[in-house]
């Protein structure tokens, strides 16, 4: 019997008619049973009389399938498989921390604003922006694969329509519908792109990333962002009948609703309704704003997805943000690294490092994008390519650094008490066990702490943007001085010991 | 006959009583008389039997003068001076542009924005903080002297009580009180500590520096800051009877008012009545918080002197606090540089000239101050001595720049149609004549301008910390791209030709 591993995709390709309009009138659901439920999907049309049944098993065991269908030829197909128990890197589906964490282990607030994958393991998004990269060249897409697996990346931002914008005008070699001398087929889908789609999510899952797959954009000059209500359902439908099954994808509506008026926040709603009957998993749901946010607190909506709101600041808001929305917060624009000719697109590595630093101690995620127009032929942010900023290594610091941290941190909470210590600074913390203070963009000489009576502590200096660790060779308790040695971007961390 | 310059002293030493308290019990009123006007001053007891009367002319010509005061041996005292044209760098006090302005060259809305001297020379604040620097050994007061002499401000925040805080927290050699091994007696007022502060005022107005008297502040351990009522208004008509002479004198009724919970708001606008009252010549008046904002509405309140509100962003708040007060926004507090343990003193040179750039090109003014712990043998902003830093070149650099503007410059206000090229940007212009467009921390390569329709433009590159001015060899019209060269702190200077 066939099988297949846990969060992995079974698979059928079923031949059918090619008559009329297929995509359009042929319906093809599939029920996949196991001994406690059923679980329903709907197949798709490949062209040229294929179809494809697809389902991702959350659970191991025994599943039997059976098709239905208005095609005489499919309806009736059954089968069965063995669902494998998952490979060891193989952790399923990105979740809200607070719905994959068992009860008895389960940190109440504090995890309504993390994330988890479905087997229970922590999974902090350090996400990057690739807007265009599948609609560039194969040569280019896999560089830019080989790149995202050397990096510290593990979510990628990206459209399924072409992007037309400063640096990208240029049109991509297929679309998701089929074109002709006469524009596009609206109702019929391009086999070509979808299957090259397919193989770059599944090999951004290969080396870990998830795919945070933008259904709508306004930077369009090929009509795409101004199709109708109808023809918007029907792409959708279509799109999440053949990616939900992947582990590894994400649904963000759009890169900044409020540039498209044509579509209402009522459309969006609908849209989201749509995504959620086609997929049965329940992947991450968000929208992404330019200027005015869209109301995260719609149930829909799993985490916040949001781009600064300042040339200045942004980072810094995640804690209000946070109290705000009561979900994850990620910023997914907090500005990029680089040298474009607008505000959002020139910051130093130092300012972006620093903004990834402020945001994720307050509890927050950030994307990464990089915009140097002069470094190399393409533009990270746009294209893909290759990296060339001071960020992404100190970004990847970062992310061990809070992956070392121990369960259950927090921000630290001001109080009356702590003010006066804190309130220049960032803190998370764990209890009165472990602290990791960040003084940004500070150059601070000393430093004075209070620590919490009766304990002990170790105490390392971080330099974030040299990324070196040094472990203080005393033993502190009680009201200490820290010298910190007039740097910018330190950070300190305490362990009790 | 005795000649004074116009704006100086005319001063004349009485010898009167010694008996009871005269600094309570003798009062003492010259009214000073030209051909058009009376004013009346009241003068001060000294000590020891001697009594001055004092008076800043501000018209030429011949002034009588006569005394009426309680004590027979002054009262009746009467004599005659001529009043000579002021020196050259004699300008008089520092106003308000709008007050000083002939109606037919007011620039109306912008001018209500900014400072001259009663002249109507310009003048654009560009102060210092050294809170206590009077109330040091007399070698480091006249060190401090010789660093101002050589810098670029022209203000001071300076106070009259000494400071009890961090790095500072010696006993001055004498007070504004008498005092003995009993404590201050505060109904007499000390001659030597008030001569000292006196030459120390007139040793800054020979250098342009203007000094901004801090009347009452928290930072005590003397009990001066939690005087009754009535002792607090006693002091305030004495240092008012003394001081307001000056030309040179602002009056800050307190730094950081709001950590004084023992004043009521009632009370501070009591305060004001009185510096009001004996201030005949209504030297500039503000007060100064640390976190909530007095009501800079108030009609007493000459100008905004506010603190940082945000540890990241304040000079940015200019343009918002001028719509709202509509008077001059100095940010006497906007951070300091240095690395002393506290956020708001730990910045580096670039921040804080890049506040400087950001607050002054948006129409408002900030004040510097240094808090280096490691450099020198004191610490600038609380004892004065020596300058380290680098912003002071810089922020040098930036006034110079502003004094050669044109007149009239005022922000670009943005439209619909300017907004795409200017939002992520701050531009000081002149009508279309004149252009100063500031990109701070960003490190943008190229940037692209729209130049209004029909005219020529010279363009310079300023490199802000480098403090390099570069002018570009052609002439520009229309829509253009200049290279910016991806550096940090960069502004572009355009005149028409």
């Amino acid at each position: 019997m066939e099988h297949v591993e846990k969060y992995k995709i079974f698979q059928k390709e079923l031949v059918g008619t090619k008559d009329g309009n297929p995509f359009k009138d042929i319906t093809i659901k599939t029920s996949f049973i196991n001994e406690n439920e059923k679980i329903e999907t709907e197949g798709f049309y490949k062209g040229n009389g294929l179809y494809a049944i697809r389902f991702m098993p959350q659970k191991t065991g025994k599943w039997q399938y059976i098709v239905e269908s208005n095609d005489p030829q499919i309806n009736g197909i059954q089968g069965e498989f063995i669902c494998d128990e998952a490979s060891q890197k193989n952790h399923g589906r990105v979740c809200l921390k607070k719905d994959v964490m068992s009860k008895n282990e389960i940190n109440f607030y504090e995890d309504d604003f993390h994330f988890a994958y479905e087997d229970g393991t922590d999974y902090y998004p350090f996400g990057t922006t690739c807007y265009a990269w599948i609609n560039q060249t194969a040569k280019l897409q896999e560089e830019t694969l080989q790149t995202l697996k050397h990096s510290p990346f593990n979510k990628i931002r990206m459209c399924i329509f072409p992007k037309y914008y400063s640096y990208n005008t240029e049109d991509p070699q297929n679309y998701a519908f089929i074109k002709d001398e006469n524009g596009f087929d609206f109702t019929r889908f391009d086999n070509t792109f979808f299957e090259n789609l397919e193989k770059r999510i599944q090999q951004l899952d290969e080396i870990g990333i998830q795919a945070d797959i933008i259904l709508f954009h306004p930077y369009d000059r090929w009509g795409l962002s101004k199709m109708t209500k109808q023809q918007d359902i029907y792409y959708l439908s279509y799109v999440i009948r053949r990616l939900s099954h992947y582990k590894n994808v994400w649904w963000s509506l759009a890169n900044e609703y409020d540039l498209m008026p044509q579509k209402s926040i009522e459309d969006w709603d609908e849209y989201a309704r749509v995504i959620m009957k086609y997929d049965v998993y329940g992947h991450l749901r968000s929208i992404h704003n330019c200027i005015p946010f869209y109301d995260y607190h719609k149930s829909w909506i799993t985490h916040v997805s949001v781009q600064r709101v300042d040339v200045y600041k942004t980072a810094e808001m995640v804690s209000q943000w946070r109290d705000e929305y009561h979900k994850p917060v990620i910023i997914d624009e907090v500005g990029y690294e680089g040298n474009i000719d607008y505000g959002w697109g020139s910051l130093t590595g130092q300012e972006l490092t620093r903004r990834y630093w402020e945001g994720c101690l307050r509890g927050g995620y950030l994307s990464h994008g990089e915009t140097y127009v002069d470094k190399g032929p393409t533009i990270w942010w746009s294209h893909g390519g290759k990296l060339y900023g001071e960020s992404v290594e100190r970004i990847g610091f970062l992310k061990k650094i809070l992956e070392e941290a121990p369960q259950g941190v927090k921000p630290l909470k001001l109080t009356a008490e702590n003010h006066e210590e804190n309130w220049d600074s960032i803190c998370l913390c764990q209890q009165e066990n472990w602290f990791l203070y960040y003084y940004g963009f500070f150059q601070i000489m000393y430093r004075n702490y209070t620590l919490p009576q009766g304990k002990k502590y170790k105490i390392e200096l971080i330099d974030t943007w040299n990324m070196e660790i040094k472990e203080l060779p005393e033993i502190y308790e009680g009201k200490i001085r820290i010298c910190l040695g007039g740097k910018q971007y330190m950070a300190v961390r305490m362990k009790e010991i």
